[in-house]
């Protein structure tokens, strides 16, 4: 069977982009696959790594000969990417990225590639707890699900290409408007960022006015604050590329802990039983519904589910 | 050498107590182990699990030979297990419990039990997502630690017959103030608990407004929500016995989300990066003072961290 790929272009070669390319070399979907980051970045070694071919700093060479361009560079940095390679994109490369957010970010970064560009939005729903390419895998999408955004304006032998890549990486493809992708994601994962990171910095508080207190910590604790070891760029950029859906999610988890607490001070047991019974039921559906609880992708291995 | 103990009673033969008396039995640090519950308890068969060489619905008989009785009962029912068990006391016996809560209950336990025991409060930090004598593990507390509090009433020689069972099962004892343990914990486990039931509500409320929110949770929120797997019964009962320090955990968090929550809302991504900076740190700190990151107490084996 041939290639799916002539050519993909992954632009920023850290974890996800270091794993795409891995496992495409590995499944052999791409003739070539070509790693685009700084100078400085080769000595992370993406070629060492297997995760390229070949690696390159001028990403606007890079992009010319690809039928796939994949924009794996942190949020924050996606237009100016894409406006930096808009003038060296062919007529009709197919582009996509990996970012965390999509909404009115999808129409942006169709704007900043041009007309020459079919742009779907993407975002795995991978992660690590470490980040680089001495951190990715081959088989870091397999079973993974993979979100796509596509809009009124994307083309459709481009979403097919798309979702032909991510099928190919193992993941398996779902489909969403791109403002219902951030109001789930806001809610599923970066409200539950956002709570981990207010637990860490409460208990550091509490932790100055009475030292030794968090070295009593359990496994609990630290299974809950697992996530809050991603890279705090990554959730600097989800946070400014979200902040209504976000605000929102907060506020009415707040509104949760708030119920709770007057149930705490005011003795309630009936209602705090209750709560605490129904939350065990909803969590034993979630764990049901995740199917990461596998050996292959335990807790410490399949981490930021960002 | 001569098992420690003559005869060790332990009354509720759940995951906890079925525990310790199959590590007692496994290590053989008593001449023998009589287990006490309710008539149809005897179903689940601690006896049958190798968690006691006995098993009773009778706790007065039960405790008139032993020179240790460990209660592990539900905190809400140890007030009334101990005024139960006070009449058939021998003089001097030590009593000692496992409760998730120390502070006033600790006074309590003394009243209740009487002058003829000599109570320590006690607190393994052990626990797992699942419950019941078939789960219990005769390793559960390698390595764990044990929080003894005594107080000024506190028998010396009860205190280092309590500190030697729970080394003889592989624990580490510290000893806290119960006023302190319970400051202590409703930081770094009552309040984590909270926040998890909180945000299980809250995506509980979402999922219905949008349905089909959760099925995209991943990883992280499992992580996250592992601990709101734990005994319903069991939280209530913390926190109706340990609710002022609980409200003052939750509060000093609220403050932390609600900081967080204006930084996102004012786009204020130099904070954003310097607060998941610092909790990152921390996290790290974390992990490596807990020490159950290895395979043998892996997340999915040692959750609880009550």
């Amino acid at each position: 069977m041939a290639e799916r790929f002539r050519q993909i272009t992954i632009i920023g070669t850290g974890l996800i982009g270091g794993s795409i390319g891995m496992a495409a070399r590995r499944r052999a979907l791409a003739k070539r696959v070509v790693g685009v980051g700084r100078k400085e970045d080769d000595a992370d070694g993406p070629v060492r790594f297997g995760a390229v071919d070949v690696f390159t700093d001028d990403a606007a060479e890079a992009v010319k000969k690809a039928d796939l361009v994949v924009l794996a560079v942190p949020v924050g940095q996606l237009e100016a990417v894409a406006r930096s390679i808009a003038p060296s994109l062919q007529n009709g490369t197919t582009v996509t990225d990996v970012g965390s957010v999509k909404g009115g970010l999808v129409g942006r970064l169709e704007g900043s590639l041009g007309p020459q560009a079919r742009f779907v939005g993407g975002h795995p729903i991978a992660g690590r707890e470490r980040s680089g390419v001495a951190a990715a895998d081959a088989d870091l999408f397999e079973g993974a699900v993979c979100v796509l955004t596509p809009t009124p304006a994307t083309d459709a032998k481009a979403l097919d290409a798309v979702e032909a890549l991510w099928t190919g990486l193992g993941a398996r493809v779902v489909r969403l408007d791109p403002g219902e992708h951030d109001r789930i994601f806001a809610a599923v994962s970066h409200l539950p960022h956002l709570v981990a990171y207010a637990l860490i910095s409460a208990l550091t508080e509490m932790d100055e006015q009475d030292p030794g207190l968090m070295s009593h910590s359990a496994g609990g604790l630290r299974d809950f604050t697992r996530i809050a070891a991603s890279s705090p760029e990554m959730w600097r950029d989800i946070c400014l590329a979200n902040p209504d859906r976000i605000v929102e999610a907060v506020a009415r988890f707040e509104r949760s802990l708030s119920r709770l607490k007057s149930a705490v001070a005011a003795g309630d047991g009936e209602w705090l039983l209750a709560e605490f019974s129904a939350a065990r039921t909803t969590r034993e559906r979630l764990a049901e519904k995740t199917p990461s609880d596998s050996a292959a992708n335990s807790p410490k291995r399949r981490v930021r589910g960002k």
